[in-house]
C-alpha cells in the first residue's frame, strides 16, 4: 500500500550499545537511522530500492548536513521525520528532523540525493519515475532551520593524518563504502577528550566519488576556525597510484 | 513496572543500511541487537544498568557464541528472544533465539555474563541483588540447541595479521572497547570473497581482559580446520610494552 502522507515519521531508540562513553547516541548510528528513515520513506511511497534495483536504478547520497542541539541519551526514544523539500530532474533535497518522544528537538538534517543507472552509472531523470509522482510528496511547509551544505574549501595546507584500509564491514548493499562509515572514520580522527569537552554541533559531507572494498582511504585535515575542521578523503586504488578525492567534510564542535 | 515473563522478545528489522553487499544483515549489527535485547531484558526485570550503575555494579560479557543457519535479508523483520538459562553466584548463562516474523529460525546464541563492582573491578555476587530474585526468571525449558563456547586452543603458530589503533567509535558506555567491535574487527580480517562464497556459521568469543581507547589491538590468526579459524587479540598499551590477551575467538564458515 502506497503511503500518501508527505512526511514519514520513524521511531528509534538510543540503544545502549549504540551509545558512546558519555552515554549519548553515537553520531554514526544516528546517521544510519537517518539513512534508514530516508530509505523507508521512499520505499513506502514507491520510490525505494526494491522498486528501483530491478529497473537498474539506485539512489545515491550526494550531500548530507546534520546539525544537533543535543543528543538523545541511552534508552531515550525519538523519531526521525523525513520529507522531500524539492525534486528536480537530477536531484532531490530531503530534510530530516530528530525529535524526542517528549518533544525535545535534538536536531535537523539536509541531504541531496541523485538517482543513477546501476549499469552505466549515469544520472537518471527522477521525474520520469511513476510519471513524476515524487512531485506530489514535496513539502515546503515543514521547517528545517539549518544551513544547507556549503562547498567546503580547502587549501594545500591540509595534513595527511590517517590512512586506512577498507574492509568487509565498510561495504554497503551496493558494494560501495557505506556513506556513514566515512563519517565514523572522520570522527575517529579526534581523541576521546574532544568528545568529553565539546559537543559535535554540525557535520557536513559531500560525496564526490565512490570507493570500493580494498581501496585505501587517506584523510587530510585542516583547521578552518575555532573547533572547526575540514577533511578531505581520497582513495588510493590498488591498480592506480594516483589519489582520487572521494569526499569532503566539515566538522564543527562547540563547548559543551 | 517489572516484567514477569521469563522470556523477553524484542522486534528488530534488517535495515538496509545495516546489511552487507549480499543484502543480508551484518553480523556485527546482529550482535549489537542481541546485546541490546539482553540489556532490555535485564532492565525490564530490575537488573539493568540503570539500576546497577548507581550502586557501582555493572554486567560484563564474558563469553558469546552465535550460530546461524541463515541471515535475515534486507527489510525482514525478526525477533530476538532472550532468557536466562542459569544463574550462579558469579555468572549467569543467557540464551538467544533469532526468529523471523514468519517463523524462520535464523539462529541461536549462548552467552555468559559476570557482574562486577565498577570501582574495584571485583566480581559481585549476582544472587545478592534483589534477594536472589534472578532465580525466578530462570527458564530451563526453552531450547537453545547449539554448543556452548568451548575453550579456544591456539598454538604458537598463530600469525600476526593485523594491528590497529582504537578510536572514539570503538568505545562503549563503560569506556571500554565495545564487545561487538572486536567481532567486527575479526570479520574484517577476511576478504570480501569469503562472504561471497561462504556462510558465517558460528562465531564464538571469550573476553579475557578489557581494553581501552588508545590501546593498540593485535590480531593473531591460526587455521584450525576447514574454513575454521582461531583468533587471539592482544592489546599493547602505551605505557606497557608487553602484549596482554584481551580476547580469543573461533570463526567457522560453511559453503553457502
Amino acid at each position: 500500500m502506497i503511503e500518501t502522507n508527505k512526511i514519514g515519521r520513524y521511531p528509534f531508540m538510543a540503544e545502549p550499545f549504540h551509545c558512546d562513553f558519555t552515554k549519548h547516541l553515537l553520531f554514526g548510528h544516528l546517521g544510519n537511522y537517518m539513512l534508514n528513515a530516508a530509505d523507508f520513506h521512499s520505499h513506502d511511497r514507491g520510490f525505494g530500492m526494491p522498486y528501483l534495483n530491478p529497473i537498474h536504478k539506485t539512489w545515491v547520497l550526494s550531500r548530507l548536513a546534520i546539525e544537533m542541539a543535543e543528543y538523545p541519551t541511552q534508552y531515550k526514544k525519538f523519531f526521525v521525520d523525513t520529507w522531500i523539500e524539492s525534486a528536480m530532474r537530477y536531484f532531490t533535497n530531503r530534510n530530516f528532523k530528530i525529535e524526542g518522544e517528549d518533544g525535545t528537538v535534538y536536531g535537523y538534517g539536509k541531504s541531496v540525493w541523485a538517482m543513477i543507472d546501476t549499469q552505466t552509472r549515469q544520472p537518471q531523470n527522477i521525474l520520469e519515475i511513476h510519471d513524476g509522482k515524487i512531485i506530489d510528496y514535496i513539502d515546503t511547509d515543514k521547517e528545517c532551520p539549518i544551513e544547507k551544505s556549503s562547498r567546503v574549501k580547502m587549501s594545500n595546507d591540509a595534513q595527511l593524518i590517517m590512512t586506512l584500509d577498507t574492509h568487509y564491514n565498510d561495504v554497503d548493499v551496493n558494494g560501495h563504502i557505506n556513506s556513514v562509515k566515512y563519517i565514523e572514520h572522520v570522527l575517529d580522527l579526534f581523541p576521546l577528550s574532544q568528545y568529553e569537552n565539546f559537543l559535535l554541533k554540525r557535520f557536513e559531507i559531500a560525496y564526490v566519488a565512490e570507493s570500493h572494498f580494498g581501496d585505501k582511504l587517506n584523510f587530510y585535515l585542516e583547521k578552518s576556525g575555532e573547533e572547526e575542521y575540514c577533511i578531505r578523503i581520497t582513495k588510493s586504488e590498488e591498480k592506480n597510484e594516483n589519489e582520487v578525492e572521494t569526499c569532503r567534510c566539515k566538522v564543527k564542535f562547540v563547548k559543551d
